[in-house]
């Protein structure tokens, strides 16, 4: 496994694959070795390029095989991880220009696309045919879907539509020393040898580089959404509420929840009247031809327990203050983040512990979350020192192992990469973690690709 | 890797585990030794163990795994693909006394099950509780979770309830050298690591042996089910019915289809009042507070597409036809069958392709579908003898390269195991195949577990 490229690096060799869509200019490099993420490369990489075929990845692949060059995936960079951040010396292997959508196939609900499709264009395209593209992480206008099958990225309509994995029916994929290899169907259903569809979601950029996506579409449904909007006198309320409507009637297709910290931040950023009084507002959606019906039983659900403040709108406005969050947040100043899950059973708990640890710190905590999927995004008010990241990271710590401690997970859907790689030994035991690096080996035995991160 | 024991197995070391659930007896062995395919093993096994705990199962394959002992895994040995058979002089490990439902968490609609439970027995638990478990393959009531699980089973209920994959949130398993994994999370969303659980759903026992399983349940739906009934004067006809059916707004849960033939044959089991003058049944349910009015519209979207003797029922009735199918078609004699898979769109193709074969080569072909799946499981009539079976089998292979022609797969739900092994190059190429064979290796280095199957 080559860290640092040696000196003799054959540019020339990928330079004849790639002509000008090789790059060694420093800021563009600087572009593409960074993402969303704290965490900051530790050097630049040597070269990036941007393949616009499979085969031109493979190539890639194959040259930085022959020659033990590290290799970063990127795709849009949105990622909050650090796992596309570039290795110093290394090859940059960038989606961004591998982004046509190849075909909507209406009557099977599926796409082919290739990875660096953008996500909100891919879904605006099966919008053309009454159909739509389920995952929708926040990032759904900066994100590829490449990005979100390699990270099984979340969002607000996971309760009802599942994680990204659920929309994703074949795969083409890269190996390390460039072999491509084919997975799934086009089937709903495959029993045909190893499920290596699954095994490459999620799977960060470490086991191989996807080209091209058969993803499964969902029909828009009928009518008007209809939104709801309820506030509550404590989160731990709330989560009670949200245990409640899950194990109800009828299931949202979102269901966010927000306490009175990003609240207020929201309402500073962007005033609409949202209830700044109570602890917690919960926000949640149906669509559908009962979507009313239904919005108005859980409405009264909430009611029941103790929210006030309680309303229903048709459309989206009201789910609004929830998209206004993350830019509200960054806004804010600078906050360390996180990303835990706990059975939806444990979010009442959770928001106890949480506010614990809080009173405890003395450190300011708001949360964000989808709370029908337990999936919590709490962030803690930080001083831009090293000192006041420090102290932050810790109070992150100890919600993480609350998290674990009921259950939980500690991460729900923005994955390990670089900065989670510490806390990886807190959920999994030695044996699993040498099942998941055996694994890594098998697919990519020089290490090449997206080493020491992820898992 | 061994397929025949040494003579000099140790067995003494076993038995000093096992005690009497340590069987050499040849009845006991060759019951062990078959499932219910028309795989014949090669030679009796050496020893059978029936494990009663994960620790058991992980000294069982420590021992295994010293001695170079090739072993075999078995459920309840339902399954149509070989994979449980027996290795001559090798080991058996039986699941079958694993078989405790370990707890039902009714707020996070999870059960934690050993592998050996039966099926109808979780979901009895479940129903306790207002819950059922989603997998319902038609052996619900004679395999087991963890058979379920490592075939990634279907059923009748996949349309809208998913494959079991769907269902399993979390697994215990034991590697092919005794070490224990533990992957997934109690979280409904967690993205630690590769998805080492999916990679093991499927495997039809050649990665580990699972032992223990967090499965998801779901509520059962308020009032009673809905049935309709519907036949068609062609299949395809019926085909395409159900392109239409599932891209329309009511999607059942249920959408079978039974051809003339295999009409024919189950009312001569068990006469009920079909109507056997068309050439195609479709059974469908619905299920929920609104099921009579999807069912009434799904019944006018079939007689649009030209069905006569529609019928609607409440409960299940309707779909007792459909349950016969098994034991109808195996009274009526010898008869060889598959499981492929098409896209939904196909399936007028594929009937009229199917019935193109079997007018060319003077077979008669009997088709059961979980039609809204593109799921079909034809059988070809077959004389009791070698050359019968051969230009059956001929026949069979023909199909399933219909299947590949229209997008489709080799086997939807039943697995690869050792009867369809060596279809697995019509579908995989070459790498993709080498890439499932190195996962293999990583996590079975020397090859002991369920060797030479459905990879
Ligand atoms: C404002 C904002 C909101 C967000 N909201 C959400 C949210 O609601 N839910 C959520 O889950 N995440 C969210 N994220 C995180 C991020 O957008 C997702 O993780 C997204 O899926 C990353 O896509 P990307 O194209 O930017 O990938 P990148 O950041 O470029 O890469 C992410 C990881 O995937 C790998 N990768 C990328 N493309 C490929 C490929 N083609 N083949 C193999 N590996 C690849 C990279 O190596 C890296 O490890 C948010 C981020 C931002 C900035
Ligand atoms: C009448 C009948 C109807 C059927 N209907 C359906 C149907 O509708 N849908 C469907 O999908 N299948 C169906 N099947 C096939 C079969 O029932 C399923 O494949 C079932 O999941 C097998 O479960 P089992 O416990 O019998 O497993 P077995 O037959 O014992 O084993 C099946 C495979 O799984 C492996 N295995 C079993 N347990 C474990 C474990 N704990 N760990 C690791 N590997 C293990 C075995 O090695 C083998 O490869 C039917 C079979 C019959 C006889």
């Amino acid at each position: 496994m080559t860290q640092h490229a040696a000196p003799t690096l054959p540019l020339d060799e990928l330079a004849a694959v790639f002509g000008p869509r090789l790059s060694t200019a420093a800021d563009e490099l600087d572009r593409v070795a960074r993402d969303q993420s704290r965490y900051q490369p530790e050097g630049r990489p040597a070269a990036a390029v941007f393949p616009e075929s499979t085969d031109e990845v493979s190539q890639a692949l194959a040259w930085a095989h022959r020659h033990g060059v590290t290799v970063s995936v990127r795709g849009a960079g949105t990622g909050l991880s650090g796992g596309a951040a570039g290795y110093p010396g290394g090859l940059v292997i960038s989606l961004e220009r591998l982004n046509r959508i190849v075909g909507i196939d209406a009557v099977n609900r599926l796409a082919v696309v290739q990875a660096g499709v953008i996500n909100s264009d891919l879904d605006e395209a099966a919008r053309g045919h009454g159909l739509f593209f389920p995952p929708d992480p926040a990032s759904a206008r900066i994100s590829t879907v490449g990005g979100n099958i390699a990270t099984n990225a979340g969002g607000l309509r996971c309760l009802n539509h599942g994680v990204t994995r659920d929309s994703v029916a074949a795969l083409t994929v890269v190996l390390a020393d460039g072999r491509v290899v084919h997975t799934g169907a086009r089937t709903r259903k495959n029993v045909v040898g190893l499920d290596l569809t699954s095994l490459f979601v999620g799977s960060e950029g470490t086991l191989g580089v996807i080209t091209e996506a058969k993803v499964r579409l969902k029909p828009v449904p009928e009518g008007a959404a209809q939104t709801f909007r309820a506030g509550f006198r404590t989160v731990e309320d709330a989560g009670r509420a949200v245990t409640a409507i899950v194990n109800g009637e009828y299931l949202p297709e979102v269901l966010e929840l927000l306490d009175a910290h990003s609240v207020q931040v929201i309402e500073a950023f962007h005033p609409s009247g949202l209830p700044v009084d109570g602890q917690a507002l919960l926000i949640g959606q149906f669509t559908g031809r009962h979507a009313l019906q239904a919005a108005q039983s859980v409405a009264a659900l909430c009611r029941s327990f103790g929210a006030a403040d309680v309303l229903i709108g048709e459309g989206d406005s009201l789910l609004e203050a929830r998209r206004l969050a993350n830019p509200a947040l960054s806004a804010h100043g600078l906050r360390v983040s996180c990303d835990v899950g706990v059975p939806v059973g444990e979010l009442a708990a959770v928001f106890r512990g949480i506010d614990e640890i809080a009173q405890r710190t003395g450190r300011m905590i708001s949360v964000v979350a989808h709370a029908g999927d337990g999936n919590l995004h709490p962030t803690v008010d930080a001083e831009d020192t090293p000192e006041g990241h420090a102290a932050a990271e810790k109070v992150i710590d100890e919600i993480t192992r609350l998290a674990l401690s009921l259950g939980g997970t500690i991460t729900g859907e923005h994955g390990i990469g670089k900065v989670k790689q510490h806390e990886l030994s807190w959920q999994l035991d030695e044996p699993t973690r040498a099942a998941q690096l055996a694994v890594k080996a098998a697919l990519d035995p020089a290490g090449i690709l997206t080493p020491g991160r992820s898992l």
